[in-house]
């Protein structure tokens, strides 16, 4: 297992955790002088600042991606179909022009949340045939355009609005599926927050192995939590053992970045600086 | 499946849904008003009428127990361990003066959120393995005493404080450890609210079957959640298939009650005699 504790190096910031403070070119600044490497940007931030010039702004920073947020909201009515391929198709381009390692994915459920104005359902169950149809047609794509899909499951308490996909062997089990070569087309983002409570979790990530670990996010879940969706805690503020889940990933061979992906009312009313000032320290202290 | 259509006869009603609007004499004389014959009460409100007086009012109104609520936080620090099991042994005595068919549990998790004053800990695969010893002394006692013991599964955003058996297929593991004979003495409380996710609920309620069975709870999934402890649904408000889940459970043999346990800060604002009558039409209409 990789030491942490003498720098930052394998630190990425997902620019979710600092959206409220500045834009990307913002926060691409700041991260420099934090010495920072590694970045994970948001479709809509890129999009506010222009495709091209993130690229260019990324590159000319040094920057390495450890992933593109977001793709997915797989599932709807017929009648909103072609939208939601269409839009996961642009975002694959996108992560293609970004140069980014995967694109990461959410995957969507019942269909009334993932795409508005989609008929309502109860039917879970559909849901996850209809986003499993859908993930094999943007396979196609983004394999042709060189993206790796990270499938991330999402906690859950996400299960309704969010995403069908909720423990590392459902997404597991839909890798095997869609790729059983292990081709290295897709995979998951692991993310501590939606998966410490699974009591197969290490079990599942031996399963992974480094062909499906694609990403690593941390962030810590409080007690009490608020909020379900904004949240979230800085690393060492919660109730989650970090450390021991990074000792389970790396011990399959994943050597790519800790991404810090905190969505947090709180941390969003603080100054971007000391939001980046505080990641540093808890990278050496509590991933 | 049964036809709950016409109606209630297999409604409990478990007394925390209208804890706000009286206490226990006035929730089993409300139950008698709309024909409800079914009750799953909570030890603080036998405790506040007294336990004699709670016995003898359930028996005079014909009523039958769905379950006692609850027994559990089995896990602590060394120094509160003796005070946790004292009290679960409380539990299982106050259930059999009760005549309840079982003791449900929330089994606890990490011991500072679970017995307060313990030592805190991150540990919650530490905190499987204590549980499920202390559980096994405390079957030992349910078991001399006729009172079977039904863990409640609880959804994963409870698992650092409330309990670390998440899943179906957690509780069952466990069952299968502490009784592999299939005896009777103990099993599950399914609560539709904390498994409806659950890619594996079907599969796992099919190996379940009827002796592991023990309660059936319901209520919704609201979207949006307010609040992860006190904003759980009416039946019928939410994303839920209750039927479609209701009819896996049947299909097993399981012919018992179908118990409402709405923990809603909204629901307990509304009076007493409204929210039964809800429970009453929407159980003929949404479970």
């Amino acid at each position: 297992m990789r030491d942490f504790s003498h720098d930052h190096r394998w630190l990425s910031i997902n620019t979710a955790t600092v959206r409220a403070q500045g834009d990307l070119s913002a926060i691409i600044e700041a991260c420099k002088r934090h010495g920072i490497r590694g970045l994970a940007p948001w479709r809509e931030q890129v999009a506010a600042i222009g495709l091209k010039r993130a690229a260019a702004e990324i590159r000319a920073g040094g920057f390495a991606l450890s992933g593109y947020c977001r793709g997915g909201f797989l599932t709807s009515d017929a009648a909103h179909h072609a939208a939601a391929m269409d839009d996961n198709y642009r975002a694959v381009d996108e992560a293609a022009e970004l140069q980014a390692p995967c694109l990461v994915l959410v995957v969507g459920s019942l269909p009334q949340f993932s795409r508005a104005g989609s008929t309502p359902s109860k039917d879970i169950a559909g849901a996850r045939r209809q986003m499993e149809d859908n993930l094999a047609l943007l396979l196609d794509y983004a394999r042709r355009a060189g993206v790796p899909l990270a499938i991330e499951p999402l906690h859950p308490m996400y299960a309704a609005d969010r995403a069908c996909v909720n423990t590392l062997r459902h997404a597991l089990d839909i890798c095997d599926r869609l790729d059983p070569a292990r081709s290295g087309s897709i995979g998951v983002a692991l993310d501590v927050y939606h998966t410490w409570w699974d009591p197969e979790l290490e079990a599942q990530i031996a399963r992974a192995g480094p062909a499906r670990l694609l990403a690593f996010h941390v962030c810590d879940w409080l007690v009490p939590t608020a909020d379900l969706l904004n949240d979230r805690g800085m690393m060492g503020d919660g109730v989650i053992d970090i450390p021991r889940i990074r000792g389970w990933v790396e011990a399959q061979g994943f050597a790519g970045y800790a991404e810090v992906e905190i969505f947090s009312t709180a941390w969003w009313q603080r100054p971007l600086d000391e939001v980046l000032a505080t990641c540093v320290a808890r990278h050496k202290t509590s991933v």
